[in-house]
């Protein structure tokens, strides 16, 4: 599969330049490409300890993405999956390192170790206070005596850049950064690889597996296990972390490995936070995308027991976009249903002229049944009749129940009946229609303008102008007409309605996916009803 | 593929109860899963106009993720890229509107039009004051007149939200909605389709291909595209943006429909604001995932011509992750490589014992070369005693620009030129020692005390304990008997060495890949060479 990238040279120069543009002027990046990829705090005064992590690439917003106030100095980016040179990482030390010294954070891989390892040697031949700490997070393989470093990275990150930022000397932040190390477990599960920037994509998880504590590199997990859901894919990832966890409380971090959708990602911590460690986890930082393995769909869990000071460190404030912050790990609060929901019913009343006004139009509906549907089979299913039929007849069983002496209020109960009895569209409409009426009725204006006041949300709603080949085309000019007296609202209806069998080209409804040669000749089965059931009022 | 959820039956309600979960007890739902699923603030009280949003799931984290102070008052999750129902929309509507009102910001589409629509009439008939804006930012299909809502909504919740949170009324909130509705454009592109749970994927886009100007929910785009790189990629979407934009400056919202990597993104930006309309853009969004398409590897940019006073809501604050913040795009700051990316260099001094004293040393590795390797090849690739020699043989070479006469900074030097000519990890680590070393003599240590601490640095960054088959198992030992003569330490050395050849479970460096038959009776080539040098030096 192509990916979003212009040439596998240029992808991690391209994407710093991406993200320092787009910093509004907090990041800077030294000269030095290509080999030198470097971002750096642009106000950054050497007055406090600095920060520099970094590594291959790959894995953002790790580690550029979280250069910034309260978090690191500078990120040193290699390759994808390659580590920077000594040079970049002295470059970086170098360009930010004052009085106060300098931390790398560095995650255990042999190249990262050794180059920072010797960046941080050269460094201090220059006499700058250099210390370095290891993080070795990842449980995987638990016998493995140089376990990797992995998303727990982000504790570190956050925590001795929170105590940075409050001024603290460099072996506070040191040991601090050390005791986060030694507490921190992270394992992470996949149920695909990730794809290389110009590689051929490895297919090695067979479907209905996932890879069980794989790293962040596309190198193989230490098993394949069955995965059948996400309660079962946290639970095994679960046992893994609870062997190593103690009584205390957790601070839990879950972490998007690149290609989980976030839909997914919410699933997941559902799951975590009703897995059995739960009782042990507090608060969960994300889910995010922190420490990613390019495209890979996957996840890890990092586990830290944070005391009341690390705490207060990880929740305090920084801009950046890419930390998602702490938050508390609550029992969900469920507010009961608002009342409203079953809707008022007014209050039956009896009223001749109007039930037999009513009546009447609904037989009118009814015997078009056969009409309308054989004029709809033209352009579309041919059911517009039944539809129609279909709500006239409930409207009718209805009447006991409707407020026939309250004009007013019987609009709503029209379009509620339609609301509840009516399928489709056509029905959302017509609910909509009568609704809106009732509305306008209600709010004092005369019957003619309630109706269009009606048909105007209808619009609104269903998007359908004049000319657009629907229902309006003939009850728009008959509510127009309708000044004059019914007979004149009759023709325009008529006319209306006639002229619908010319549009060939339909703008709203389903119509609006029929070729023109199937409409042609064709009058709208909505228009025709509303046309004929003016022309019987007005007969 | 396989995806992190559980049924596609739960997923929604197990994504909101995660959401809600993790909010830090901010959020709450309503009851009456599994059809009603509202996530709402938690810490409402109706004083000011409610922003209600929705539509189907799936594009996390809209809208659910973007329910808080500054942006949503509710949101109302409908199935997977199904509308919510009536009553779920106004169930949402009644929980959260008060005497101020309530504004619902819905996509165009048909469902979620006729739904939220007329949702809103149920409501109003409780005497609530609610508005409804459609947001129709798509210019995927310039002829339809019924433009998608797609990603551009974000600039919608933005802003009424800021609005909302000023305390601004109904009217004033809508208006300003209208607006932002009436000037957002937005066009996304993709590489891959999305996988919607419980369906099969389909393989609709050809390796080459892009599609061009497709919708959120799946459906096909325009037009597929030939797809060669990022960059023709943006200038395909940026083609369609330039023609709906005017003169002004605008602000550009970059979105990941879920499935580009964070490393892709950035690529994006970088070809964003390299683009024909770069002049126009003053600010961007993101990139991030806001509204995605569950998995789709694909983007989308929005546009719009923010006035100032709009420019600081899209500005203000607020503490949900999701929305990733505006930044303004700057051009980009490139510093200076630091001086000291060229090593210092001591002053060459001679000194005759001490020249004497290194090459024999280094005469002892040259000699060595051929019985080393072969003890390499036993359990590696042959080459340490290549390598060591080569070293020795280069260290000769270097002999007059070495500071001989000064001790002190003869390890440094020493250390410099072996990071320059060795290649590998051991030059690495080798480099590491005597710098160390050179360190600890320039702070004051005796000499063995120096090379100790060298020792020291070289295993912490190297990771080799006593007892991992490596050169630390001669040289520690022997460092340890200096303090007894020349003699003990050769003496020790020898012991150490031998012993590496009954280890047969190496834990660190390269023989850690080897099985134990392979590696038992031969000793490490590199514990043999530390103590061919004591017995040499001891002779």
């Amino acid at each position: 599969m192509a990916q979003f990238m212009n040439t596998k040279e240029d992808i991690v120069t391209e994407a710093v330049d991406g993200i320092v543009a787009a910093s509004g002027g907090k990041l800077a990046r030294l000269d030095g490409y290509p080999h030198i990829r470097v971002v750096i705090r642009n106000d950054w005064d050497k007055s406090k300890v600095a920060l520099v992590s970094g590594g291959g690439s790959g894995h953002e917003p790790a580690h550029a993405g979280f250069v910034g106030e309260g978090m690191l100095t500078a990120a040193v980016c290699g390759d994808v999956f390659a580590s920077p040179s000594v040079d970049a990482v002295l470059a970086g030390i170098l360009a930010v390192t004052g009085p106060a010294g300098c931390l790398l954070i560095v995650k255990n891989y042999t190249g990262d170790r050794l180059n920072f390892g010797l960046a941080a040697e050269r460094a201090r031949a220059f006499g700058l206070n250099v210390e370095m700490v290891v993080v070795d997070d990842d449980i995987a393989l638990p016998d493995l005596p140089q376990a990797r470093g992995v998303a727990g990275t982000l504790f570190v990150h956050k925590i001795a850049g929170a105590l940075a930022d409050q001024g603290k000397d460099l072996d506070t932040i040191a040991i601090a950064a050390r005791k986060v190390i030694s507490g921190t477990r992270s394992i992470g599960m996949s149920l695909d690889t990730c794809t290389v920037p110009g590689s051929p994509k490895e297919d090695r998880i067979p479907e209905g597996k996932a890879e069980l504590g794989l790293g962040i590199h596309g190198e193989a997990g230490v098993e394949q296990v069955e995965f059948r859901s996400a309660r079962e894919g946290i639970a095994a990832v679960v046992d893994k972390l609870a062997l190593t966890m103690d009584h205390k409380t957790h601070i839990a971090l879950l972490n998007n490995l690149g290609g989980a959708s976030v839909l997914e990602m919410s699933v997941l911590l559902h799951e975590l936070i009703g897995s059995p460690i739960a009782g042990q986890l507090s608060h969960v930082v994300g889910p995010a995308s922190m420490m990613t393995s390019l495209d890979m769909r996957g996840f890890s869990v990092s586990v830290y027991a944070a005391d009341a000071s690390e705490l207060r460190l990880l929740e305090s404030s920084t801009e950046l976009a890419a930390w998602p912050g702490l938050s508390e790990i609550k029992p969900i609060t469920v507010e009961a249903l608002p009342d409203g929901l079953t809707p008022i019913t007014p209050l039956p009343s009896d009223h001749d002229e109007t039930r037999v006004f009513l009546t009447d139009c609904c037989n009118v509906m009814i015997a078009l049944e056969d009409d309308l549907n054989a004029l709809d089979a033209k352009s579309g299913d041919g059911d517009t009749g039944t539809t129609l039929a279909g709500a006239a007849r409930s409207l009718i069983n209805a009447m006991d129940r409707l407020p026939l002496a309250d004009h007013t209020q019987l609009y709503r109960a029209i379009g509620l009946e339609l609301s509840q009895t009516m399928g489709g569209s056509s029905g959302v409409l017509l609910a909509i229609f009568f609704a809106a009426t009732g509305d306008g009725a209600s709010s004092g204006l005369p019957m003619r303008e309630a109706l269009k006041a009606g048909l105007q949300r209808m619009q609104e709603i269903g998007g359908a102008n004049l000319g657009d080949r629907t229902m309006v085309d003939a009850l728009a000019p008959a509510l127009e007409a309708l000044t004059h007296g019914l007979q004149e609202a009759a023709e325009a209806a008529r006319s209306g309605a006639n002229h619908t069998a010319t549009i060939v080209k339909a703008k709203a409804g389903r119509a609006s996916y029929i070729s023109a040669k199937q409409l042609e000749g064709h009058v709208d089965p909505g228009a025709e009803a509303v046309a004929r059931l003016f022309e019987h009022l007005a007969a």
